[in-house]
């Protein structure tokens, strides 16, 4: 058995990460590809229990590095649980998300330490790292008036400030150039059906 | 403003540690000291749902390293939001459990890779450490016997099999001898008032 392929997609609030997952599954299951889709933080019972806690709005607030420990929490519980058995089966596995997102938002966007979000990283998903991440690339103004327009009251991370998601996207870009390798970056306001014929493009690459 | 003292009780499920640190808490009361007293996991608001959520029985189990990192994500919580104010406060903080309990139990217990304790306990905690550690040291036969006469049904840890305990009270042990300076290792099956009156005189020598 071939074990499957894992691909993530990354950008902030607004991107369109949600519908481009949803073409890329569909383009993969019309190939006869078993697909798991799948978000972050979430993706197992007690990912999405962990998910509840960590965007709901606390009047006490929550500590960086605390947000940071409940992200790698769900991610151990989803990686262990769902991503590599998928993975093992041979399916491929789209996932909304992944570490590069804690490296984002808590890294760049909250300030904690990257050797820190590193060394989590090694006890939540020793070895695993996605084979391509597809970065969809927008300037948060564009962003966040796409994410109010879908209204439905938003989260804890929607309520920060512009500077927080441009602090987040310079760290996603950053990122990229890092790793040109697995990442692709993506213009995120390209019409989504164009947006989606470039991602398969991307894809293409995996296949057998 | 002096700065507090922080004083953490360990042990088994079944050690004593509530009866002992409710009756230090009142001997140092008496002596006019504010006490804050606290347990993990829990402590805050945020600490306490992570507690529901790494003790309860969950059919589809827990992968060890998402206990690893909640544990720690409620420890961030408690420090930062209510272990530190308490000590820059002045208040002495006595807590039911802290990281040596991560050390034994997701450590001794689990098999958790120490080195990945250690760089969690920096993440949620830089540069914080006990003054003083009383170990309440039981066999786990007698504590899991004391444990169930208390009845109120347990929790995911109180349905693991003696071995288990063994694994964590050697743990405990060996943390005790590694740093003799910090710990105090006391003899659980004492008489409570035997256990309170050797623990105050532990005690005393943090006093001003």
């Amino acid at each position: 058995m071939t074990r499957g392929r894992f691909v993530t997609v990354e950008g902030i609030e607004g991107a369109g990460k949600s519908t481009l997952l949803q073409g890329l599954s569909d383009a993969l299951r019309a190939r006869s590809i078993v697909v798991c889709a799948t978000r972050e933080p979430g993706g197992t019972p007690l990912a999405e229990d962990i998910r509840s806690l960590v965007l709901a709005r606390r009047t006490e607030g929550m500590p960086p590095a605390a947000e940071l420990l409940l992200m790698f929490a769900a991610r151990a519980s989803h990686v262990a649980q769902r991503i590599e058995p998928a993975l093992a089966r041979g399916e491929w596995v789209l996932c909304d998300r992944f570490t590069d997102a804690s490296r984002a938002y808590q890294g760049g966007g909250r300030g904690m330490d990257p050797a820190s979000i590193e060394s989590l990283a090694r006890v939540a998903h020793p070895g695993l790292a996605p084979d391509l991440t597809l970065l969809l690339d927008l300037s948060p103004e564009a962003g966040l008036s796409r994410a109010r327009q879908r209204g439905a009251g938003g989260d804890r991370f929607e309520d920060e400030a512009l500077a927080f998601f441009t602090r987040v996207r310079a760290a996603y870009l950053a990122l990229a150039a890092a790793e040109p390798r697995r990442f692709r970056v993506l213009d995120a306001t390209l019409p989504p059906a164009q947006l989606l014929q470039q991602a398969e493009a991307q894809l293409r690459e995996l296949l057998p």
